[in-house]
């Protein structure tokens, strides 16, 4: 067996990038793993995680969703309550918003994720909409806030974590009320005993411990949805609303692994290379190329399994003997596609740029 | 609210000091919240997960378990052979060796944790040393062998996850053949469909995705026996296996954290600091102290669970305001304490430091 090209360097040699606090985040907040892309549903306990603060542990027998502000009909429900609405179960992908944020240059400092902010679950709960409709919010309203229970300090300012849709977004949006995860109740730090998922969008937006939705006859300044979660050019520009989640595909790396560089190795010969690919608001992924042998390749897709889950896709490659530089690039329905260099703006979201997987195929 | 003086300093001026393959492995190794330290069994999804290799997704139907090499009566069995065993569950708190490692100066290169590589599971499974005696190991045994489907390459060595026990060790611990975890089935990060446990030892001894059992009459020489899980002083030092857990406590953080630095922020006034200390090898825990305002005062103890299972302590505090160093120590019943400064030798193992948690009383 040919390995001796595959000895890794001395990991000393690599340069030092990343600040303690950086890795404190990176040692909490869990990414999923790419060698289980080939599972349509991202294994329990292996899903994403990006929590801002500590997570809450909330007893789910005290606990209630309040609705109120600008609704005309306020009310509460308890978790016995919401549990007894009518129910569905449906396959979602999530994204963090800052999914690639490593890979930019300059690095926006913040939670440093490579490509591994991403997992399906199947989320069950109940319908937003008709809870709204029965609060009946005012005319005059212009943003549904919805509030977690955990809270901390950004930037020196103290909130609970909230975020808002517009009447507008929420008509136009199939969100959901959730409690369960994969067949079992929704566990602590996904948001336990009560979530919001909003598909199609970006993480950011599916509020986890929900506590309240206050109807506002103002637009919503909470923190996160005004202070983070915009792509913006500079320090003056107000920037732009992170949303939907962008189209993007990953690879499940072939062979096996460098246990520190994660480097891959295998032998030569055909291999199937399988990986995902996902865009947002139920945009269907159109194609998925690999760069094979300097050549973009069409990929072979699988139906997705509902609207908001992730296409799984494959391609079959003859490895030869040496060191390969693989690539997979997603193109949506919509035309929209992920470029070869990542993109910048300061809070370094939606680096879609393409994952590139370098393997080192073994002599005969 | 008095927040000003909390204001994080600019992040940006933090030193880089971790590479990006250390950074890979944060991202993919995830460690357990500290603020869920007061929950006796560790939510599912977020025991602390050290893996070498890729998690491989087994078939349980067809998984079986071989006894092979020096057993006279060598022989396999089933999941479902496996399962019908007598069955136990006994919760177990499991730590990485390599817990502490990021504390270290210099930083011994590897998974960087920093305190967060510890968690508590209720483990169920069968006891191994009634199957051992059933496959009548030779007198001449010197290793049993636990070899793992997880495989790949370590210092250019290509190798799957393997470690031993002597027999004088299987008979002096209560080492569990475990398919299920908290009332559901193992997970495949955590070794599904089966893996050992072995209890008051580093996670290292419990082997994931067990495959076979070899009896040996010589010692085992597999890499992850006999090249890493040593403590070493230099890199002629033959060095010393790393067996049993050291002693240690960690304090659930009080207050608000920070997002970013994670610093904590809380309102004077009393309150009640709590957290877990344990040791190795069921040894139970005699004292844990707090430094409170310059001085170390004894929290009070609850009892474990379980032998294997962590302990659980508390102490009440009068916080004023202003910038405070907590920290906590634990002593095990044979003496053993932590030191206030990091150990060092290669690999970055067992760095018992105590706990340092840095903390701002608001003014009242």
């Amino acid at each position: 067996m040919d390995t001796s090209p595959f000895t890794p360097g001395a990991p000393r040699d690599e340069p030092a990038e990343f600040s303690r606090s950086e890795l404190g985040l990176a040692n909490r907040n869990s990414g999923a793993l790419l060698e289980l892309l080939d599972a349509d549903i991202t294994p329990t306990g292996t899903h994403y995680l990006l929590n801002h603060f500590d997570v809450p542990l909330i007893d789910a027998g005290t606990h209630a969703l309040e609705f109120t502000g600008a609704f005309d009909a306020p009310f509460r429900l308890s978790m016995a309550e919401i549990m007894a609405l009518p129910a569905i179960t449906r396959p979602v992908t999530l994204e963090c918003a800052g999914n690639g944020r490593a890979g930019m240059d300059p690095r926006p400092v913040s939670m440093p994720w490579l490509h591994e902010a991403v997992g399906t679950s199947e989320w069950t709960g109940t319908p937003l909409a008709p809870l709204i409709e029965r609060a009946r919010p005012r005319a005059s309203v212009q943003d549904l806030a919805f509030i977690g229970a955990d809270e901390g300090f950004d930037k020196g300012v103290p909130h609970p974590f909230g975020r808002s849709l517009t009447p507008q977004e929420l008509a136009e949006l199939d969100v959901m009320l959730v409690w369960g995860m994969n067949g079992a109740p929704l566990l602590p730090q996904h948001g336990a005993p009560l979530r919001l998922i909003v598909p199609g969008w970006y993480g950011m937006a599916s509020v986890k411990w929900l506590t309240r939705v206050e109807a506002l006859e103002h637009r919503y300044h909470g923190f996160q949805q005004v202070r983070t979660y915009r792509f913006r050019q500079h320090e003056d520009d107000a920037g732009v609303p992170v949303t939907r989640i962008h189209v993007r595909a990953l690879m499940k790396p072939p062979g096996v692994p460098d246990w520190f560089t994660r480097a891959r190795w295998l032998r030569p010969g055909r291999v199937r290379l399988s990986g995902r690919a996902w865009s947002g608001g139920g945009v269907p992924i159109a194609r998925v190329e690999v760069l094979l042998d300097g050549a973009w390749r069409e990929a072979t897709l699988r139906p997705r399994a509902d609207t908001y889950a992730w296409t799984g896709w494959h391609i079959d490659w003859d490895a030869t003997p040496g060191a390969h530089d693989l690539a997979c690039r997603a193109t949506d329905a919509e035309g929209n596609t992920q470029p070869l260099e990542p993109p910048h703006n300061l809070g370094g979201f939606a680096n879609t740029a393409v994952q590139r997987v370098p393997v080192h195929v073994a002599d005969a």
